[in-house]
């Protein structure tokens, strides 16, 4: 087993990583559990592994509460479903929350925590590849709102992280895919030796091999706690991990959050990203075309769906949240490891990049 | 004018209290206005102060959000309404809400303002007495469920609260006398010499003779704002600032919101609190006296209506965010300006106080 700790001082908390520890999830978070207990869960991850988790919480009392699979259900309400549960059960500030899915369930639990009395304890326990090397790890919480994706939300920090790559194992292809997309991208903005050895084992990671596997979601956790103890709440730093996110959420938005899935989202949009980066900042078109490859390599996507308008996206993006004062803000690449967050580019540039992109 | 700190480190702020306040607001907030302003009000405040506000504002254009009046609409739903319109908008990160308005207003904004792309600054115009001495200040927002009050809501500071005490002149008397409970609490939790300034100035206050007013505001402030400098996110201490309150809220949960002004229910939660002291912890008969004498000078309840059952009181009591692993803590007084969070009370004494206050 690895751990990864995020260093928030007395926000801190451990990320453990391994086979096999949703049967022993006790010996991690037990004594966090004292108080009243919920999980929350979805339709598919029910099935699959909560009697697991439940058995390895041993003895501990634990509500469950069951939602709808699927991104679409990451709103206000399905929030306020878990708030009810939780009022109706009479759950106290000392209780805990424990999400047991992918992103959808992590950032709505989270959420929920975070609102719930003004701030009760949760504990993350990432099904997905994507959940477990982005969004499990670093307190953003968040539900959607149907002119924007991620806008109503909150820091809150969960007080660990269990990831349990045994889950892996029944992740249909494409989401794994997806989840390879955000390590990708932590070898782009902050650590070029990753992003080669990302290269040299893409097959390996792509077959899944438990070395592979947990060596990539090791380090892509140590880059993310890297950046979040230095930028908790995103004043600056922080946003460089939203690298292809400005492209990609707009791409979600546009098509409803149903046709592609976050990660190819970003995956697509990482790519624009570097074709903007090389009219931008002088980034070699060279490394634009290795990070082509390595998605593609990946099974993921460069290019857009047909149906997705370059206008629409333009007006999308231009709710980002690095928008300031009017002033849009990307995260741009200068070499591969090296990544801004930067107001200077042209209007044209962006322009020929959604063109380009759009056919 | 008089002014008060709240010390919070890099997230302290200032209390501005005095007469004519709204009209020079740019003096005090005019350098955060450089982004997007949106100022929320009701219906009713609408009318009174938004021109004022706007003239005070003198340069900074606002866009103006103005929802219904009252309790009933403090709700996920309203707090989405404002979500809403800053999408619209397309608010960046950068923008400012400012709440004009009172304890309704101020929650709902200030809870808009935590969540909106994680966070966002936001400033407090309150306008009515309660609001100023009490919600306006500290950074507690939430909205109600149902199933109780202030249950979904975050700790989020403003940056500057700015109390124009022209605005309670037009305050009427009801409105007025509930933000005096609020006054006299101040004084049994934490400062004996000024409960016994109000027992001597009653009159003149509720009169809303200036200098009395803004003496009692300033004081009000004084205290709130010591104890939350010395635990914001009420981890113990602050929970002091609740005497009445689990009394109170569960009664205007019982009365749906509509009966009962929140300070006239705290009023009656501070009498039933006095009742349960004197059989808990030594607090003095006549000081209990004391006390009804005082919230009854003022023209507050220190009885309950009649529809209220005791067995609902209780029931709705036990969800109160002061619960522990199941145990109820409540705030009583060990003498005047002496409060106490314990959870050592005899439930056969918290019954007789339920059953003497209901008829």
């Amino acid at each position: 087993m690895k751990q990864v700790s995020v260093e928030l001082g007395n926000r801190s908390y451990p990320i453990y990583i391994g086979g096999g520890l949703m049967q022993i999830a006790a010996d991690f978070i037990g004594d966090r559990l004292t108080g009243q207990t919920l999980v929350v869960t979805n339709t598919v991850v029910e099935q699959l592994y909560l009697e697991k988790l439940l058995a390895g919480l041993s003895g501990s009392h634990a509500e469950t509460l069951v939602i709808e699979d699927g991104e679409r259900h990451k709103t206000v309400d399905t929030m306020n479903k878990i708030i009810t549960r939780l009022l109706e059960k009479q759950f106290s500030r000392t209780c805990t929350l424990i999400a047991l899915g992918g992103g959808v369930i992590g950032d709505l639990t989270g959420f929920a925590a975070a609102c719930y009395q003004r701030g009760v304890s949760y504990i993350q326990v990432p099904t997905t590849l994507l959940a477990q090397v982005d969004s499990a790890v670093g307190g953003k919480t968040a539900v959607n709102h149907r002119l924007g994706k991620n806008m109503i939300g909150a820091f809150h920090q969960p007080a660990a992280v269990i990831s349990d790559t045994d889950t892996l194992a029944s992740l249909p292809p494409r989401e794994f895919r997806a989840g390879v997309a955000e390590i990708i991208k932590y070898g782009l903005i902050n650590d070029a030796p990753f992003f080669r050895w990302l290269e040299e084992n893409i097959d390996g990671l792509l077959q899944r091999e438990p070395a592979c596997l947990i060596h990539a979601i090791e380090v892509s956790c140590q880059n993310k706690a890297k950046v979040v103890a230095r930028d908790e709440r995103e004043s600056g730093l922080r946003a460089i991990l939203n690298l292809g996110h400005t492209f990609g959420h707009a791409l979600e938005t546009a098509l409803n959050y149903e046709t592609w899935l976050h990660g190819e989202a970003v995956a697509a949009g990482i790519s624009m990203a570097a074709h903007l980066s090389v009219k931008t900042t002088g980034f070699a078109p060279a490394d634009a075309n290795r990070i082509n490859a390595l998605l593609e390599k990946a099974g993921l996507p460069v290019s857009l769906p047909k149906a997705v308008q370059r206008e629409q996206l333009r007006e999308l993006m231009s709710v980002d949240k690095k928008t300031q004062r009017g002033q849009l803000h990307l995260v741009l690449l200068r070499e591969i490891g090296k990544a801004v967050i930067t107001p200077e580019f042209s209007e044209a540039d962006l322009a020929e990049t959604l063109a380009y992109y759009s056919t």
